[in-house]
């Protein structure tokens, strides 16, 4: 059992790592009024029965909700939203969302807007939603017009990470997790990177010890930087790694083809042959990286058509009429924002991207 | 032509009050890209045909929505956030809003969401909207159980509040709206309602110089006690002044039999009758606040079946098991929080209530 560790992630926002959580969640998680209202998905049920057991007669509501990427919208948080008021929410109640990261986009989102705010926790459920969706404060839905368009920077309270609640967690999604996980050591923890590569053996068998040592440090990193920058303006965007095209092949799938950690491992893949070009990257630091890809693949290989892509990629974010921002690593931990990536340099390095 | 005059309403938020304002609107609104989405209702044209003119060319988006109470629901918002989403908006445009508080209220939300958040400036083309709804930053919709349950707090950054956009304001609206102006006034600053009282007359008749004295007033009163108290624990509560019953009678008459001003009216001649007996307030002001109401009136009667009204007071955000809090009157001037007013309490105000 690996001791609980706290990392702060903003004013009012403590992460807890490690085994345990699950057992002690009624002393963790934070209800100003002491009532909480569940929402969870219904894979991550084994993990919401705990949490009933632990809050018996405490649960002002109980909802079970469809956590696909397809019903990430305003509907949902509005059917939340609704289900509150009528359970009769109170300002100082709060809302725990237990799942992946399509449940605490929409539970989120609907603790930010319902009686314009209340509090709410997360008990991430799959290994994307501990090292990434549940940290920052990012809630939101889809719209026709793409990913998180419309949604409200609204941080949890508590964020409880036990690898119990990994448990039913099927492999796949496990390893397409652990790719979030990795980019945030690239990005920012060279040791980090280096522990969990030499552990991925470990990591993938879900030894809790080097499992959470690998979560942890993601958390931390991503902390670290939301804290100095909650509104995505500078240090944020490095958080983007490989999220360019990795939006546009998760796009380009439908969001059916590839998981969200799939299209992120070969949006990475290109954003290293952009990073050779733009930052000097050394070819033994990006096979390294490929080496970690490859290891906690196999992934299914995403649709490259440059028609297809150039549609997705002129729709992103950070699109301007010079190009599209992008993450590049200098070495494995420092990377910084290469301004105006053309489309042309884009499409190639989508094309040439490769896992091993 | 009375001098603009400006009012800070919070870190980003400033109110201009005066005559010339829609004149050189487009040195007042902000926008960081200098592009802006206009959202105004069909009643407000006169006024958006100004700013369309004086914004040409920078106008990204240009949309005319339903500002009938019934017509604000979660649907609205959606809607235009999609519009401003297929327009292409970007995270450093800014929304303007032209209209009452509906319009307000409805298209500040979508600025809330929309990207997780653009700016957005408001136009208050009605007394109501100036003097209260367009300041202090809450932002909502209704839904099935109750009005403004769904929303943001997300202040405009440049409130633009010239008495030249209420020239096709109907008399009735003109009136009702007045009724927030002066709840301002009666509950801390006593100049101000004694100024407003015996220049009642000019008002009524749209005096430029004596109404934008009473509405800035009443902006300067909301915005010491918001940028106080944006999420309004305390003091805020003081703006509830009249509707606690205000939103009962509203809600009673299913939002179509009284005008939210009006209902107001008809929630402080209630809350005198508490007044008196909680905060020993004098007869003689009571009177003269039933003075000024009547002047502003004559106003519809409300339905006081106190079935009726028991039933919307229990839904009330501030009910607990023991009573709804209420505001009540010590002086014109000085407004105080009544915790736990019982419920015969209310209904027996409710029946009590007079506006002359």
């Amino acid at each position: 059992m690996t001791a609980p560790r706290a990392i702060v992630c903003g004013p009012a926002s403590t992460a807890r790592i490690g085994g345990g959580l699950l057992e002690r969640a009624s002393e963790d998680l934070v209800s100003p009024s002491g009532r909480f209202l569940l929402v969870s998905s219904a894979g991550s049920a084994p993990v919401a029965d705990r949490l009933r057991h632990s809050l018996a007669g405490r649960l002002l509501l109980d909802l079970v909700i469809d956590d696909r990427e397809e019903a990430k919208t305003l509907e949902a948080v509005e059917r939340i939203a609704h289900a509150a008021l009528e359970a009769g929410v109170r300002r100082d109640d709060a809302l725990i969302a237990v799942g992946g990261g399509v449940v605490s986009d929409i539970a989120g989102f609907a603790a930010a807007i319902v009686l314009r705010g209340v509090a709410w926790n997360v008990v991430p459920t799959t290994t994307g939603a501990m090292a990434d969706a549940a940290i920052g404060g990012k809630t939101g839905v889809d719209t026709k017009a793409g990913k998180n368009l419309i949604g409200a920077f609204h941080p949890p309270r508590a964020i409880l990470i036990d690898p119990a609640a990994l448990q039913t967690l099927p492999d796949r999604d496990f390893r397409a997790g652990l790719v979030e996980a990795f980019k945030a050591a690239w990005i920012a923890d060279a040791a980090l990177a280096e522990r969990a590569e030499r552990d991925i053996a470990k990591i993938l068998a879900r030894d809790e010890k080097t499992l959470m040592d690998l979560i942890a440090g993601a958390v931390a990193v991503k902390a670290a930087i939301v804290t100095d920058d909650l509104r995505e303006s500078d240090r944020r965007r490095l958080l983007n790694f490989g999220h360019t095209l990795g939006h546009a092949f998760e796009a380009a799938g439908r969001y059916r083809e590839l998981k969200h950690g799939e299209a992120v491992a070969w949006g990475i893949a290109a954003a290293l042959e952009i990073s050779a070009r733009r930052a000097a990257l050394a070819p033994p630091a990006a096979a390294r990286i490929r080496g970690v890809l490859s290891a906690l693949g196999p992934f299914p290989e995403p649709d490259r058509d440059p028609e297809a892509l150039k549609d997705f990629l002129s729709r992103d974010k950070k699109a301007t009429s010079r190009g599209i921002a992008g993450v590049v690593l200098e070495t494995i931990g420092r990377a910084r924002v290469a301004e105006a990536v053309s489309m042309d340099e884009w499409l190639e390095a989508a094309g040439a991207a490769r896992l091993s």
